[in-house]
């Protein structure tokens, strides 16, 4: 009896963590502590696009020796309002996966496939929470709550700065650009 | 009257035909020749992974000078199941979609990202309809119905041989992998 009420606050317990970090929605949550939970069915939302090794600081004119791949992904109604309208709608949540890019493997013999897990970022809109409107957040690979990034980390400046559409790089998802090109709500010329 | 009976003949046309070459299903269609449907939407099925400039061939030793992005798409169900067994049920549709490698554009300075669309095959497994069980189409991109390709063209014998489960890649899609591992569905070691 003693065995199984232990059980059952300790099953009790990792459901309370377990909601405390991770979330299915397709909208952003928090917790009490202002961490976005983690989307732990990011993988079934939308592909945006995949790029390998790109890099926009100065020093990256040369091609990195461990290039990475970038997979971005959109939460549905997000993506959904987007190609309907080319703006993003508030409470958008995009995810950026990062993987390790391997060459020789299985039948491959040239070029990049993806591999292991190297980090997971999001990037949130939520008009009310941020004074900036948009924020960044860090998952680790993807096991823990994400900690809202300092605003002087420079993601902020630089996607307001250089984003297409609002402050997201829709410049390199082929499929949005051209829905945002149709509906006029491109900020700079790609 | 005429000119509105005319318009209305020209819509039901363009509708038969736009019936007769598009799908919104997540299951394979065809029409009276055989040809598969192209799934127009594509786009939000769950994204595998994605790759550059990969290569199987023997001459493929050294990378190629103007690679392009493979982006790997399930159909949801196939993908659902999938995840609970680590195979793939009849009717599985797979999506391949090749891109464009940019490297300089906007702010980027370093490695590649994704541009103009290259062409799009699918791979179908039809227990019933295809001796192979599994098929290979070809919609170049995107504007047509599938072609059936001649089993002489390779796809079915590399696929067969060298499919990690069933005639699928699932070596190069590192989600599906863990799962396949741990389900013990791998036909060979990646």
């Amino acid at each position: 009896m003693r065995t199984s009420i232990l059980a059952a606050a300790l099953l009790a317990a990792t459901l309370l963590i377990a909601e405390d970090h991770t979330s299915t929605s397709d909208q952003p949550e928090f917790n009490a502590k202002g961490e976005l939970l983690f989307p732990a069915n990011y993988r079934e939302w939308i592909f945006l696009s995949s790029g390998l090794g790109m890099n926009y600081g100065p020093l990256a004119a040369t091609a990195a020796e461990d290039p990475r791949f970038d997979n971005v992904f959109a939460a549905p109604s997000a993506y959904r309002a987007f190609m309907k309208t080319g703006r993003w709608p508030d409470k958008t949540v995009l995810l950026i996966e990062v993987r390790a890019a391997s060459s020789k493997g299985s039948i491959n013999k040239a070029g990049h496939f993806q591999s292991g897990l190297a980090g997971i970022e999001a990037e949130v809109k939520d008009e009310v929470r941020f004074p900036t409107k948009w924020a960044f957040f860090s998952f680790g690979k993807g096991d823990a709550a994400g900690r809202l990034r300092p605003a002087k980390e420079g993601c902020y400046s630089c996607h307001a700065q250089n984003g297409a559409v609002d402050h997201t790089f829709v410049q390199f998802y082929p499929t949005l650009l051209s829905v945002a090109t149709e509906k006029g709500t491109l900020k700079v010329q790609p």
